[in-house]
């Protein structure tokens, strides 16, 4: 096998078998196959796509090129989530403990990353004391005792997708549904993953800033899940403005505390009961979506959730009274507010300006040596379809700097507020199974 | 200016702008740019194609990456010709003394390279003496006195093309006619040419098969050179068999005299006098086509042409009584002769297998380090539609070995015999300017 005729076959339109993706994905791992070879074969598969027994092959192959995580220490039916990312997205520290409280169990493996904010290792050691420093058998012991631990990404997973992706990101080959769909399912299934729900963002804050593209995105990757024996589910969900009101680590894990006591927000709480009902069911702890949101609700109110997202916190050394007083989170010295220009109804939050205004306050990794303030960021009062009057706050900055002026203007500037009453936005729009 | 933005640009169908495409030349030129980036490019420009403004920024582009050969020492309007390859073409060796003899100024530069059979100045070597290491000043003297010399390519052209070109190599980004015609025309004007003339093979022995692609590169040729300010014109012509009947260095430099002596054969007869009288007219030593095609033929009827290659040869160090006795180049210790298996009218002769059989023979390079026997090859002695006898020699080895029963087999493979009569094919199918 030569890889310049596996290149010219896909550029040619024909379908690469198992064994042909398997040379290129190995090859490529091993330095075999060189960086230029492999980025003429991303830009041919942007042009020439992949059927869904390529993309199945792919994403194998990548899970293959490096280590896989075991569960099976780990009682009952392991369900993981993956949100695509957006702004103010703390949905993985409310769902977690959700979920377990129903008894689902939830082995994390999570990640620090770039962005806006920091990942949610790094929003939950906001959190005094808390850390993922446990090793691989304690993180077992954890899940079947408490049905919830996390830990820090160690093993050399799927180092053919970590290859490629710096490869596609200077090459012009990132935009490709089944490069994309292969990149995040082989992440997944390598962390052990028995079943798969996918939250994918579309909006202007989103990876995917299309509809259309959200939903073959979504499609794709439920379609590689279910291919290769993992029940997979997956939601289009809205990323137009910010999910919920705060952006910022300890801000976001305040927000995710007060959802779990019951006081919303109504978005963020919807899309927890959401993906959280097709966790349960993939996890059989129901039998239908129904019954799964009904469980998730009664551990809402009958303080169950609240109570497993303390016992989880302190199994990881953490301090599980901030629980119940969350002033004892890292605070700013600062308090901004920011003030609506004119009055009338908000039309459009731009989540990325938010990101971004969070990221110049110290909320997020610019670069990976940054080091991520954990209590700046920004809370929002405010959200699309709201009516605001002049001169009132329609967001506060919580800063550690008074030196904030073009922050505010990022903040202003991500508002556009007009005459007409507005609906608010969809929040989920499409469910794939 | 970022290469992955252009990467982009081009992928998603937009036109380049001439600073653009200078930028992405020179940085890969200097290895700013690298080999990953620059093989995602060219896989966007094989899907995306390029408007002729581009494909002509990105031939002066490529030129004005190394040396440019100063021509204006040399008196006239100098006119180069350009075959894409094939076999048995001895064109060159014909025609360059051939319109010499009319007054067009031929300043020659050839290679060697690799295929079939020698370059022209392998072929050239064949005659005793006869040499290309001159320099340049005594190159243009020669022109200026004789209208014609040869030199061997010793500057440092196109540099851009020939690392772009070893990249396509290796990463399924040959065939693309904005690259091919860029990278012919670049060599082309970098060599000083005023105007240019080519002829595009087409056939099951070209590098263009079918006689579409080979129109749409002629006419992205005959673009480029007007685009750039020189008068280009093209011809397709048929390379469904090899040219003329010989294939191999020393034969077929005897069958170029054989034909300026006006002993044909046809095909390369006819060949010679079409190029020629667009050379001649492009040269301004003919006010039409029509007349230059005359004048041709006064020079070959009245010795003139054959004349002028033994002055050329003299004047490179060479005997030029080889032109009156052939028997003075080199020949072969066997002649075996090949015969036909049955009785009919042979329908096609495989060019490519002809070629390959005469490599294998010593006639060509396999790799650069290869060493040519110039006296091997093979005389066909049928051609496409001619009728044959069972038994009858249909081809004669020229071999420096007995042990030939390979390319016995080849040669008898490549010719495929019918019951019913064969019209012979076109062989010039198209003429572009």
């Amino acid at each position: 096998m030569r890889m310049v005729d596996l290149i010219e076959k896909k550029r040619d339109g024909a379908d690469l078998t198992k064994e042909e993706i398997e040379f290129i994905i190995q090859g490529y791992t091993n330095d075999e196959i060189p960086d230029y070879q492999m980025s003429a074969f991303a830009m041919a598969v942007f042009f020439q796509d992949m059927t869904p027994q390529e993309r199945a092959s792919l994403t194998m192959a990548m899970v293959e090129s490096g280590d896989q995580i075991d569960l099976s220490k780990i009682e009952g039916i392991k369900v993981d989530k993956h949100s695509t990312g957006g702004v103010g997205d703390k949905t993985t520290i409310a769902l977690a403990p959700l979920v377990a409280a129903v008894g689902v169990p939830v082995a994390k493996m999570s990640g620090r990353g770039l962005g806006h904010t920091g990942g949610t290792i790094d929003k939950l050691e906001a959190i005094p004391g808390f850390h993922v420093e446990i090793d691989t058998s304690e993180f077992s012991e954890l899940v079947n005792k408490n049905k919830l631990a996390v830990i820090g990404q160690t093993a050399n997973l799927t180092p053919a997708d970590k290859k490629l992706y710096g490869l596609r990101d200077v090459t012009a080959t990132v935009n490709s549904i089944p490069l994309i769909a292969s990149s995040i399912m082989s992440k997944k299934i390598a962390s052990g993953a028995d079943a798969i729900v996918l939250d994918v963002k579309t909006g202007s804050g989103a990876f995917m800033k299309e509809l259309e593209k959200s939903k073959e995105l979504a499609e794709a990757m439920v379609e590689i899940g279910n291919n290769l024996g993992r029940q997979t589910m997956a939601i289009i969900s809205d990323m137009n403005q910010p999910l919920g009101f705060s952006v910022g680590n300890a801000l976001e894990v305040k927000e995710a505390i007060e959802m779990l006591k019951g006081n919303g927000p109504d978005d963020l709480l919807e899309l927890c009961l959401t993906l959280g009902s097709y966790m349960v069911f993939l996890a059989k702890q129901a039998t239908s979506i129904e019954e799964a949101r009904t469980k998730l609700q009664e551990v809402i109110a009958n303080g169950a959730a609240i109570e497993k997202l303390k016992t989880f916190i302190a199994a990881q050394g953490g301090d599980p009274t901030v629980v119940d007083d969350t002033n004892k989170l890292p605070s700013a010295s600062y308090e901004i507010p920011i003030k609506a220009t004119e009055s009338g109804y908000i039309s459009k939050i731009v989540a990325d300006k938010i990101g971004l205004a969070a990221m110049t306050l110290g909320a997020g990794r610019a670069t990976k040596e940054s080091v991520i303030d954990l209590a700046v960021g920004i809370i929002l009062h405010k959200k699309i379809g709201d009516q605001v009057k002049e001169g009132e706050a329609i967001a506060t900055l919580h800063s550690n700097s008074e030196n904030v002026d073009t922050v505010i203007e990022l903040v202003q500037g991500s508002f556009t507020i007009v005459q007409e009453p507005i609906n608010p936005p969809t929040l989920i729009y499409n469910s794939i199974s």
